[in-house]
């Protein structure tokens, strides 16, 4: 986590403090449902559910200085589970000694990350339901901008800018489902003891504390939840960095000098260059690549995490340390510049125009070679009369219209009218409604 | 693809004789669509199906002579497509130049691809199948096998065979709907024109093509489908291998000579080394654990290939020749292998009791504390007496339980009846039954 | 290895035949120094080469067959080295119970690892010598051709495409001496028993095999040659694709429509698209880009095969299988083909001096705002003077230089003339010669 | 950088403070070169020395306070060294408009970077260095303990646990090399201005800054200092936390419950498990195991990081913004967490005596099977022979010196006498010594 690229909501959940809520969380619910089996009292559960509000009260309070005495402790005995325990074992007094109760450590640690990741995917949902809006509005705004399609960076046929933002759009509707199917991937809760077989812990304390954080049960652990699920929710987060690298490069090229279609938002303070100061770069979406690179650097990791010896090693702990909150915090950050840049993208029509018009027609050598071959011409005699007249129109010194024209091959099988009419804009556009309909209903 | 990895019904589906296939179903579904909206006459149609069923009848017959005529063509051609179609045309005959109308490139391979990736993706869940039925076989089997539970590779507390297996078994439920979602995902057909806008193709081809192949359409492609389906695929077989990988790392552990709870089968004629004869290794596992690194190499290139310029370019193309059949054939071989592995993994439960038993009742440790803590002693009294008495017994001084019944505080709270009840393996494995029933129903 | 990107040198070094051509050589040297040391007879090591050499003819007549009857005996025993050791003792007859004396398979494995490692990054080296002799001859022949160069896509200011060209041939005399040192990571011979103690193999042995191959000998070796040394191998190849995908970009950048300064060679029956046959696309550019992503596709597998359990695993057996022929013989393609795009690049001179001047001067701000600092203007009044006459230029309401010179605040600071001498070409190319010097010597 | 995994004096590189001394000195050595060429005045440079020299006094007293202050005007200014010159300029007055002259961002930004990773790499090359002495050290020590060696996690055949680490010791040799190399790749200067022609500033003020920072010249910068070099030195960094994974992997296996012939250190308050107070568990390889995995993450995005566009793009900064401290930071917090490990490992050298000696002489079978050889019985028939009574011995039925007495096919072959003479563990030491010179020299 860096500052520049963190919000804070995203932040918080990875903050010492809201992880000691929820391990509290996770132990007072397992002591109502203990509670509730009769194997500790129930005015036990009572006493730490009010014991431990006034720790998470003190913590809220003064989060700095709880985290650090639960630290301290833990310097000593290098257990974190241990020492969190022992500094709320301080609020709850006596009755603190029912909290834990035949749970093992990852019992608290897996099911609290559940808890973090779930959130965390809850906030990344958000922020592709916003980037999806800005693509909407956008699309819908640009639906008719004609634009010319690009294949190999080379100018193809007439698209809108509108279609352009519209795939993006469809991207990121794959997106937010893969977001949503990652959420549930990680959203179990392990409460199973030691070698997962609830030797200490009866299946119903599971049961119970997962209903109440809104978990699934995990059908088997191995004190650990398995880590094909960790693995898979950051390969979609990888996929996603993917989309956002995507649409960025998009703009990059877009912003060019040659191209000038479309530029970042660039506000008045701003300085592009500390020498050239006509430059206004595409900064935001050349930090976006690079910020897609990071996020996606979690997903090796992840993948050989899931290899844990036996009923589980501790090897994934600090990789998760690291990635959890990285590949989470930075998407989030992704995700929102994103939709800043869609959002108040420059966007110079009459540039589209420009750069359509350049080739002098040759957008159309495709629809002359089909009429040509639907007139009974063969397909490669039409294809060379068209590439003949294209390569000339290509070095500038007709426009291929005028070229088609002068060619006695082609007016053999077209006549002037028939030739004139191919040259139609209208013909590239005639299902921007189907597509539109197709991604936005 | 190597030989050694590859099994002939994947490898299948990326010979060109198949490719060639799909690409002629393609066109003449597609003249189908075309001639139903009388874009071309029916009996055009007609023709391309007669005339192509016996250029497929050819490829049938000599698949080698077949490719090598097509790879001449594109070798003066430099276009696969084109040189395909050339090809296919001097069985069609005139009608031929009807074949393709209006189409690009990328509409035939990129709908092609997919449905290669939906073939292959049954046959992996097929494999998945296998692999679960073997698991549930082994599982049912050992359901009450007991062996120690170890983490970080120290022994913690007993769970049984069953347990473990049944671990894997719900990790590959969750694989097998992570393929099933993957398949979802790159089931789409294409057939949109250069840029993607049906300027020169009708959408209802499309549809046709689509319905025909069992794929959906895709709702805006640009020339591609586009690459995040393609990493999100295979990002899931990037997961499923890790948990090949797992599993076959569990297996390597247990036939480590210390171990040797479990072994590969060995048949007669093999040899285990070249010098020490009596050596057998769990070769098959360990060659897994590289293939599953082979399988997850395909999805950094994969991520690297969501990002195209613009409308497409083809960036995408040479990494997918490899990582498509090396990853998907290399995973099939993988599912079967381990499949093989573990349907014939020998299991030696007496090793699994003598492990269990070396520590001297170690294993009840948690128990004992627990029970101390229900009687009253403090968490941190019976922490200490736990693990002062567990010291000496780790040092192999004497058994556990007589060092208990032994220690006066742990006998304050604990009469020798009470400690000896607590040595007890039923008390691990009471709920065996309901985590089986959680996974197998 | 995929044959459209394989060439047959580099293919060659990973056909079984070598590396039976291999493995008899180091097994025959091996028995000569045995022979020497008085293990085994004198007359047995003469033998072993005589009868080696009518199976080196038998397999080199007839390459296939003996393959095949390596592999079938191989299909019996499951073991390799064991397969081939059989086949060879048929040439040799009775002295064959002398050959491997004292070796385990490995010896003969990593060590013919080695040579292929060896043999491959030599083919390498040449690759790139031939790629940097077109980078030369084509900087050379560009030096001073003016372009514009682009900072974030955004002209920035001017430089020459010789100077471009002699970047990427820095970058690859450093990928070459990396290559250099990667070889010697990989040249190495173990030859040294079960677990790397010599206990039935003197290192005597070891060291005269060594000297034959032209390797040095492993300092520790445990069964196997230690695996950070195929990691570092594999990493260095695939920075070089890093900098051939980074030389490819720019040559697709460059032959975008908008920009079209450079483009590929393009031969004449080629045909760039079954649609639009105006289009000249930089495939050749964007398959090395995909190909950059396949070589780099091999790090991690080979970072993951370093660890190995105890003297050895054989889990980096069948990753290396995979990536160590893709990754070289993929590599050696990508550099050819990029020699070849360099090589005949059609460079438009004119195109460069079009864009260049496209901006009406403003690549010259940063002269004019330093020449202001300079004559005594502050620097964010400089800077403020400059950017609002180069806003009004890149609104092409203007040239800058016109703009300068009515500008009232700038004409305090500097003349007519001066300001004239500012929009000097030759003010940004005046330290091209010691660019060249740097890079050419 | 998380606070758990850094050292000081490692984030003490990273922290902006740090950065600012050395864009401070870069600005200062620049300007004195500029002095001395007459392109400013000599009073001014003296005059930013002296101010610069009060502001870095400042940032020394109150970094906290002063980042603040850049990082305020950064928020305006949207540049991060323009905000730096901002606030360097209120402690240097009026000479400070001189500052930065015809230099570009990207010279202070690049170089600084430079110099950061260098001084980084010391660091990690101490690391190493302390690493290596603990291995030398613990090798020495363990010379002559005797260990089976595992192949396979078999049993193979005996070795010294000072050969085990000698090997590792071989290994970080090789990696100290390849650190060494690394900082050679990024210890370059690059001031060369907006797109690397000189054309603002003269080379010899490159040269000159160069000199004073203990760096080379970049030949061809473009702005940027080509990041194949930076790639290079990620990868480097790559391949040693490899070998970290290697040997905390050995550490973790010697470790396990049924192994036992080495630990961790243990200290007294340290508590293993919340739950099973006996474990002792190799936390710290296993954490090790873990960070090697993020360590190589920034291998991937640095090789991605390699393509910029033209004469650069900003998509490699964000990226590095997170690998260059989390890779350096983590890896050094890895070298001195496992040099801590291996100079207190505890060492069980009974343990390693008991597991050699558990197979019953079975580790001597390659040795018996070479004697049969010698003696003139077939490869084939001594093979059969040997495993024929290691099955046998492997079952536990005899010992497989007894039962090889026994064996008739064998005896006639080996007398008595010549057979319990192969049964000698000092066969197996006798090249110790030549490994130990090898390595230890």
């Amino acid at each position: 986590m860096l500052p520049r690229y963190t919000r804070p909501q995203m932040a918080a959940i990875w903050a010492p403090e809201n992880r000691f809520r929820i391990w509290f969380e996770i132990e007072a619910h397992a002591c109502d449902a203990m509670a509730e089996l009769g194997i500790i009292p129930k005015d036990a559960a009572k006493a730490i559910w009010e014991g431990g509000k006034k720790a998470m009260a003190a913590l809220k309070d003064d989060p700095k200085g709880n985290v650090e005495k639960v630290d301290t402790i833990e310097r000593v005995t290098k257990h974190d589970v241990i020492a969190f325990l022992t500094w709320l074992g301080e609020f709850i007094g006596p009755s603190s000694r029912f909290v834990h109760q035949g749970m093992t450590s990852s019992d608290v640690l897996d099911t609290s990350f559940s808890v973090q990741l779930t959130e965390a995917a809850d906030i990344l949902i958000g922020d592709v339901d916003r980037l999806l809006a800005a693509l909407k509005k956008r699309a819908l705004q640009h639906k008719d901008t004609l634009t010319i399609g690009r294949s190999h960076g080379i100018h193809a046929e007439p698209t809108t800018f509108g279609v352009k933002l519209a795939g993006h759009y469809a991207a990121f509707t794959r997106n937010r489902a893969r977001l949503v199917a990652a959420r549930v991937e990680i959203a179990t809760c392990a409460i199973s003891g030691p070698v997962g077989t609830f030797a200490n812990v009866d299946p119903r304390v599971e049961e119970h504390v997962a209903k109440k954080l809104g978990l699934s049960v995990e059908p088997v652990s191995t004190q650990v939840i398995p880590r094909d699920r960790h693995a898979a929710f950051f390969a979609a987060l990888a996929v996603i960095a993917s989309s956002v690298e995507n649409l960025a490069t998009e703009i990059r090229h877009l912003q060019r000098t040659e191209v000038r279609e479309a530029e970042e938002f660039f506000s008045e303070g701003q300085k592009g260059s500390s020498s050239m100061p006509h430059k206004r770069n595409p900064v935001l979406t050349e930090n976006l690549t690079g910020l897609a690179r990071v996020v996606r650097s979690a997903v090796i990791p992840a993948l050989e995490n899931v290899t844990l010896w036996h009923e589980r090693d501790i090897s994934h702990s600090s990789a998760e340390r690291y990635i959890a909150p990285d590949a989470t915090v930075t998407l989030d950050f992704a995700l929102n510049r994103l939709t800043s840049v869609v959002d108040q993208l420059v966007v110079y029509g009459d540039r589209m125009k420009g750069n359509l018009d350049s080739l002098g027609g040759l957008v159309f050598s495709q629809r002359v070679m089909l009429a040509l071959t639907q007139k009974g011409m063969s397909r490669d005699d039409s294809y060379a009369a068209v590439q003949r007249n294209a390569m000339e129109a290509w070095r500038g010194n007709a426009s291929f219209l005028a070229l088609c024209r002068a060619d006695t091959d082609i007016r053999q099988f077209l006549s002037d009218d028939e030739l004139v009419a191919l040259f139609d804009m209208g013909y590239h556009t005639k299902h921007v409604d189907t597509i539109f309909k197709r991604v936005f209903g």
